[in-house]
């Protein structure tokens, strides 16, 4: 269609990200010609750097560019709590809230049958085996594990299968909870939403 | 934020892409990070390749890979006619409609005072030349130029001046026809479209 090889390439490769049509591609692919050759070269040069200098934490699996990512590292941070995320941005939201002084574990994703994702494509393996042996240090720290999984049935599938394989271990399991957003209007809220909400209802 | 230099390198060369917002970035950024680094490394080579590959024809100003871009190169092409466009992308988009067999010159944006565009800044002279040099040839072949130019206050400044000094060479000088698109319902139209389309009806 645009009959310049080096063109089409890079449309392609722009269309393969995610949310990133046929259409959007080619106006980004534009723009980048229109624009000075650095800026393609710094993109071209982070993307190529990304990779070599980001890996994932080999204890709790969010990204980082050191031997540890900063929240294993951080000795400030409560040994008591486990968080268990489905990906390293979910970190950086619930950190926002400032809320958790706790770890992290991340999955990489949720157990989706339907998508072909079961429990052996994610980190639950680590999870369970960084578990035990917290559980086997003395004194014992670790007291609970926080689920902050989607609320969708990827989400609720995974936290059923964990809660499951973690049962055993007499550890406080808990899950983020469900409700009203802060700041919403109970006209627009869903009827899920406003059932969980109700059902969750806090004393006062 | 994110506290990994790499990372936010990469969230903020993706951000300076058009329509990309910090948060579209950072999703990107991590999808990068979840697939394998041959995604990563395709993307950066096609960036690293694009201005080395692709520059403007210097005829016509569309982009393109060789001496001069196809349409300047294409024998079958009618000399008669030369279509005036802002950008290369609305080359692709005119071709798609298979009904224009003629040449192109591609001014590279519109005059726009208010952000600080003046004629100078567009390939204007270079429109000027490529005209006078074809009415000085034997026999003239240039008999109209059409501009297909956007339907805003930009493309409508442009065509003024651009007819104010095309005006001496007695040329035809046209304009693609503003009115109600294909498959449109009326009830949707807009009130200046429809003024435009009534003045500019056409005889059954």
């Amino acid at each position: 269609m645009l009959q310049i090889p080096a063109l089409e390439k890079l449309v392609h490769e722009l269309s393969r990200l995610p949310g990133i049509g046929p259409k959007t591609a080619q106006r980004l692919a534009y723009y980048v010609l229109r624009n000075p050759s650095e800026f393609a070269h710094r993109l071209s040069e982070s993307l190529s750097q990304i990779h070599l200098q980001v890996h994932m934490c080999p204890q709790c699996f969010n990204y980082t560019d050191r031997d540890l990512c900063r929240y294993c590292e951080d000795s400030n941070r409560s040994n008591e709590i486990l968080c268990v995320v489905e990906e390293p941005s979910d970190i950086v939201r619930i950190e926002s809230s400032g809320v958790f002084r706790g770890r992290y574990h991340v999955l990489h994703g949720s157990i989706a049958p339907l998508d072909g994702i079961g429990p052996e494509n994610l980190k639950i393996q680590e999870l369970m085996q960084r578990v035990h042996r917290g559980l086997a240090q003395e004194p014992v720290a670790l007291k609970e594990i926080v689920f902050a999984l989607d609320s969708d049935l990827e989400g609720d599938t995974t936290i059923l299968f964990l809660t499951k394989h973690l049962a055993k271990t007499g550890l406080r399991l808990s899950r983020i909870a469900q409700g009203i957003p802060m700041g919403s209007d109970i006209d627009y809220i869903d009827e899920r939403t406003m059932g969980r909400a109700m059902e969750n209802r806090v004393g006062l």
